[in-house]
């Protein structure tokens, strides 16, 4: 696949003094591109989804900071430092459950601690060439897992995939919709059920919108039509993607991703997540310990502008679920495919 | 409870020559009454899901098919029982899956063919009396499984429910939210996780409505978070209702239920289905031979007035799935609460 292709949305680019993306919120009905050139608007746009998926969230992340630590005054290494520790708690709080995010601040702060003698100017050139790095890997990293994917998809199948892990969710490719572009590549008859993906509907307004563009086919269902889909032996493999992979094998993704995993169980149906390594948190030891982020009720009661609960109705808006080790068949990294023992086989990864 | 309570939606009303229903399709943002004349009206309104619910659906469809023969000629028996059966067809095809629709409507025609030696005005009145009749067992067979389920529910209970099974369902109180009504009049401390229920939304638009007019503490969720609440300990038992049990125990209700039952039983939590007498046919032999209605792509798609898809994209709608009998944990009904095996006993009800 080449960067002219349909697939190669450009959810995040970085252009010479600011960085531009896809407004998110907007899709499918527009595409609007929003120019962000302070760390404010950055930090926003990652908490409010304008920007969202993990590897697309670190991505922004790491230009986020470059442009807070850009605008910081260059007086003297100690107090620029104090300032990038609060400018580095301040991207973290933009979302607590996607590791990516604090991967990408914390891979930039050891770096500029890795840099403290140089002089504050070089250091924040520095820090951009990290974060361009940072955008260049996830890319590499990306398409590798569409190729490492391919060995676990036949050359007919139907493949179920919940949320959204393509183009608009990373630099470029996905991570899950990797695994599909390519084999729809390599001309493989695959068809996917695309999980709507209440609340936020990042599966009937991104993923279809993606996959429409390339022109692989697809149906969209409403997410808990995946259970009868599954019993009645129309779904060939599960992919989704992870926010958070704990040291255990243990795996945050968006709500919904554990049911399709007991269901996939229950009818012998492999379940894998894409990974990439930067969304693998060795210091976690398991799911449970991993935050989940609580989100608005309007998110639940509004879609758009139309309200479909009744008013001061109670809700509970978890953005995500954890799914115990045990559901899962392998992840899918840039460095293969890996399966259990997750603890020991993760571990490995890292060595 | 008394019909003076708040919970005591009328969602269908005989007024002396009409039929007078709440048009669910409004809720929760108006409450508009729509009065149904004859029977074309009423056959759009069971389409179009004006009227919902199973034991709803039956109540209704018997009215409709009673203006339907109320405007019939009254020439001869052969011409008006051709009529008949021609009507009987019509009402059938509004909706495939609920068989209280097929119930209720047989059992008019059955009981025309008794008075088949009467004279036409006096069958056409006998029609009405038997509609009418249709109409009060409901009321009492929805308060007796409200009853009969209350061993179910402990003093302190998180009950997780899916689509709407109340008053708007059925002719008063409901079938699950049966139960839930009367542990919350019997002073229990119940909480209720209501699932959204996409695409239609019951469950949001209509259940939440519900409970919040009679105080019945709850929660909105989306679908997808059900399974993350059972496995974190937050749901003590599952209450859902059916729109028909086969001879086996196998049991077609709104799309979702079978992923709810599956996680139940991963989880280890009950899970029950409140079903009267008339939601069961012991003439399908298993689940698989239910008709599963397949409804318009419009209901995924677009939300109100909002559309939340791309054009064009292709969607699966099936409106219900079917539960194995293997997940059930028992059937609530109005002759009691019915366990495995349930070929013996659910034909014993009938004996």
């Amino acid at each position: 696949m080449q960067s002219e292709q349909p697939s190669a949305v450009q959810s995040i680019e970085w252009r010479d003094d600011h960085v531009r993306i896809i407004d998110q919120t907007f899709l499918p009905r527009r595409t609007v591109y929003s120019d962000i050139r302070d760390v404010g608007r950055m930090w926003e746009a990652i908490k409010t989804m304008r920007v969202r998926g993990a590897p697309a969230i670190g991505i922004a992340a790491a230009y986020g900071f470059y442009l807070g630590i850009r605008d910081l005054p260059e007086s003297g290494y100690d107090s620029f430092k104090l300032e990038v520790d609060r400018l580095s708690e301040y991207m973290i709080s933009a979302r607590p459950t996607a590791i990516n995010l604090k991967w990408a601040i914390d891979r930039i702060t050891s770096s500029i601690h890795a840099y403290r003698e140089k002089p504050i100017p070089d250091i924040k050139k520095h820090v951009l060439k990290i974060a361009i790095t940072i955008h260049d890997e996830d890319r590499r990293v990306c398409r590798q897992i569409g190729i490492n994917g391919q060995e676990l998809i036949g050359k007919k199948a139907n493949i179920l995939t919940h949320c959204n892990t393509g183009s608009l969710a990373t630099s470029q490719y996905g991570t899950a919709l990797s695994v599909i572009y390519h084999a729809h590549e390599d001309g493989k008859k695959i068809h996917v059920w695309v999980d709507e993906t209440r609340p936020l509907l990042q599966g009937a307004r991104l993923t279809a919108w993606e996959l429409l563009r390339v022109g692989v086919p697809m149906q969209l269902i409403v997410d808990s039509a995946a259970g009868m889909l599954m019993r009645t032996g129309k779904v060939d493999i599960v992919l989704v993607g992870t926010d958070r992979v704990a040291a255990n094998g243990d795996v945050a993704n968006k709500i919904g991703t554990y049911a399709l995993a007991v269901l996939a169980k229950e009818n012998n149906i492999p379940f894998y997540v894409a990974a990439p390594l930067s969304s693998i948190d060795m210091k976690i030891e398991d799911g449970d310990s991993i935050p989940i982020e609580e989100r608005d009720p309007k998110e639940i009661t509004t879609v758009g502008t139309f309200d479909i609960a009744p008013n001061k109705v109670k809700t509970y808006n978890p953005a995500f679920d954890v799914t115990p080790a045990r559901y899962i068949t392998g992840f899918i990294t840039e460095k293969g495919i890996i399966k259990p023992d997750y603890k020991k086989n993760l571990a490995a990864l890292f060595e």
